[in-house]
């Protein structure tokens, strides 16, 4: 049977390798039946030439360009739209139509465009001038961008497809994409697209690779080679603190995005005045997609009462009635199972749920476990595993001072969530968990849910360590996003025609806002530099 | 002999140790009396504890508090000048008047008076509105930071006086101060005056702290300790190196500034019509204060020519006749003599000095090495080995096909020049030059030698590993130093009064520069937030 072709340097080609996988139809647990290689280091070092060869090219390149191709590969993926939506459909089992279709791929092609917005206008770079002391600094890209793309987004996250591919291209970086293992052949068809984009806008061959799969020790050999300038790597704790790892030790950049548990805090007053809408909001959010979301609620605390109680009645109803959706792979199946078990050993009792269903394909029952906080203060680690699936934990404290202490044994989170009375009854609470949870969260919600990640140049999708590794960046939202795959670049006395264009005294596009002597300014810089000796 | 005490919140302490230390004046190479203590674990959780109940109290602060305190501290210092110009000069050796008193002590003041008005008036934060999505998210304050300050300026990037400590508290952050071990005294004094104004402007105790030396095992511990935001370091890269795998592994920020060779590049046309004055410029950048700048030029790269082997000639002259420093401790003065061994072992061979200098003190003759491009490209990691000090070491190339070789084997550094012909007749060579030194250097310089580091918006003092650790942030030039410590907040549909006063709708300060709706403003925020559910 045909192994299916890696691209390198703008070739599809035979990958290394003896060694294939195939993915599995989720709803089905049958294998689909395209071979896809498992890459050995020659691939990977293939790629690392041809990124490093299209790095130079690209440093040279009109930032239109780029935009360009950007624009062009959302269109391509606009056109292949059925059959992308087909692929990721049978290697997901998320919904065609309301998922894929008209949410997802939309957000994608929405994301490139927005990236190629900022590649053409510069803002994100930040550019600075100081004309007394000659000075003038922006971001400027990095270096080939690995990207280790997750399960849970085929398209909007995809490691050849989502925001963080599109802001390393667009902060003028190639990519190399590592696929995610649930969906290669997705994957692949997507980089098809984005292939011909390149071609038709003349972008270098190495500007965009993909492998499908390398063996571990080779994965870590990639994030620390001296020719990437950056990992970006969504996807479990365990494999991504590997990967830390072996970039830290080589002082290579690597973004992650890790588990979050995201916790909701439902205040007494919320409780007594919404039961109904709070327990609606808070099982569809948890059980959408099968709860495979970064931003899953999978922790809610609450005060024990007679309205916390009605409460969990209210949710155990909904768990009970609403359907089950397949989970992504037998991986997420078993890890979903993995993490039940540690929940109850640490003393988390099952309200629903808690077993696999049966079925076919790889179904889990919705699963609601309790737990009280005097026993979640007892092994508050291991009750913050991450349940990734369609299961959460309700913590009942027995009073504020322990549900702030319980907020103090917290990990980083990319959200946290408070629901308070509308009318103020739940306002001293709120003012003293607010702080402890706002510095646990990169993305504080009142009265809302977390899963919705909205993008917008003011969300934050990032968090303390270890939601994320530095919470001083977010992977959604432009054009903070583009910041994390560049250098700071500086310019001391440089001539003024061999600055870069956004720092030559008009302004580069007309619009890019530049920080000129202590103002943001759209205008072109009049006043010379002062050649001064500081 | 009294043991001098350590600062822990508020009050100068006892340390709980037996081990101490003392300065040495390096221009006599004796010990000074003072003893002070080498801190265990004890004193480093005493000063965690104070700054994270310090932390607590600061995020509820107005930042007008907080601008204050620097202000003040600027003025305490100022006030203090006599004594602490003197306390330097005995325990550095730098010149009292000429460096210390009129450019060092100024440029502190300067940068906390820098960081003060950054805190105050907050478009530091980047404040970014979307009012269409409800989002709100700025830069918000990490938590505790630990600042290893560098032997070379006991002011300027004193642990608990200069750029890092200005930066991490103008972001709202108390600071844990690790003293250098070579002027403890100077330091003592500064933790003095910080205390002074940190009682005048009611700040809490525990905001400003000061441990001289720690057990190596505790300074580990300490980085990684889960109370620690983050930690700037200047320094060794051995020790840095050490202290960033304790920060790596337990998820840790930790910015490095570490060694960096900055080299220079001297063009033929340059070299034809001005050899005299790049000598000059290179001797003094050299020489300056010994050499011991993290920005001297510590490699120059050159063309085989007669103009090369003159301005060499020109070049030894100055060194030899170029009065000598004494270096900053008996540590900096082994540690030269080992490099100059490896250089020379490596193929480097001696045009001038070499050797240590009689006298009294720490001194080393100024110290100029040769090697060929064939030579250094056989060793170019051992040829890159900093010799922190009054040396240099000239890498004449055969041609310009060697000399982008070379270029392609330089390590990131803080900083690269180039010196070219004023009339274009080097243009040719500097394009195909500077896109290689562009990518390794964090600040790229013109006919300009990189010894001065201006305090500016548009500074870079920063680069790619191992110059640094990350090559997105700078250790010099407000705002942008200050968010290295902090982490992106954002605020989804959190209720109006709620939200810090930088997200709030009225401008916090009348002129705070906010990203509201895809433009920089300094407008209060008029149209109402629509609440939406992305």
């Amino acid at each position: 049977m045909t192994v299916q072709p890696i691209l390198l340097k703008g070739q599809w080609q035979k990958a290394q390798t003896l060694v294939t996988f195939q993915a599995t139809d989720p709803a089905s647990g049958e294998l689909l039946p395209a071979l896809f290689p498992v890459s050995n280091w020659s691939d990977c070092e293939a790629a690392l030439v041809a990124a490093d060869e299209a790095f130079q090219v690209m440093q040279q390149l009109p930032c239109e360009r780029i935009a360009e191709f950007l624009e062009r590969y959302a269109e391509e993926i606009e056109s292949d739209r059925e059959e992308l939506v087909r692929l990721a459909h049978a290697e997901t089992a998320l919904p065609a139509a309301t998922r894929l279709e008209r949410v997802e791929l939309p957000r994608t092609t929405g994301q490139l465009r927005a990236a190629a917005q900022c590649a053409r206008e510069g803002s994100w770079r930040l550019p600075t001038i100081d004309t007394s002391a000659g000075l003038r600094s922006c971001f400027q890209p990095l270096g080939p961008v690995c990207v280790f793309g997750p399960n849970n987004f085929p398209f909007a996250f995809g490691s050849i497809s989502g925001g963080d591919f599109a802001a390393a291209l667009a902060a003028g970086n190639p990519v190399i994409a590592k696929a995610n293992g649930c969906h290669p052949a997705t994957t692949q068809r997507l980089a098809e697209a984005a292939e011909r984009a390149c071609r038709t806008t003349r972008m270098p061959p190495g500007a965009v690779q993909l492998l499908y799969r390398t063996r571990h020790v080779d994965g870590l050999r990639l994030v620390a080679d001296p020719r990437i300038g950056a990992t970006a790597y969504t996807g479990s704790r365990a494999a991504g603190l590997r990967l830390k790892a072996a970039a830290d030790v080589a002082g290579k950049l690597i973004y992650l995005e890790l588990s979050s548990i995201n916790p909701v805090i439902l205040l007494p007053g919320a409780l007594r005045e919404r039961p109904e809408s709070i327990a609606d909001e808070f099982a569809s959010s948890c059980l959408l997609g099968a709860g495979q979301f970064c931003t899953n609620p999978g922790m809610v605390l609450m005060l024990e009462s007679p309205q916390s109680a009605t409460f969990i009645d209210l949710v155990c109803q909904r768990f009970r009635a609403a359907p089950l959706e397949p989970l992504l792979s037998k991986a997420v199946w078993s890890s979903l199972q993995a993490s039940v078990t540690v929940l109850q050993r640490a003393g988390a009792r099952v309200l629903v749920g808690g077993v696999p269903a049966g079925g076919p394909g790889f179904r889990f029952a919705n699963t609601l476990f309790r737990v009280e906080g005097r026993t979640f203060l007892e092994a508050p680690e291991r009750l913050q595993t991450e349940a990734f699936g369609n299961a959460s934990l309700l913590v009942v404290a027995s009073d504020l001072e322990q549900l702030l202490a319980i907020l103090q044994r917290l990990e980083g989170n990319l959200t946290g969530s408070v629901y308070s009375d509308t009318g103020g009854a739940d306002d001293a609470d709120y003012e003293r968990i607010a702080p402890l949870l706002r510095q646990r969260v990169g993305r504080l919600l009142n009265d809302k849910m977390p899963t919705g990640v909205a993008v917008s140049p003011a969300m934050n999708h990032g968090g303390p360590y270890p939601a994320t590794g530095h919470p001083g960046f977010t992977a959604v939202g432009v054009p903070a996003a583009l910041r994390r795959f560049a250098m700071l670049a500086c310019y001391d006395q440089v001539r003024p025609a061999r600055l870069p264009s956004w720092l030559q005294d008009p302004n580069p596009s007309g619009q890019t806002w530049r920080w000129i002597d202590g103002q943001w300014s759209q205008q072109d810089l009049v006043t010379p530099d002062v050649v001064s000796d500081l």
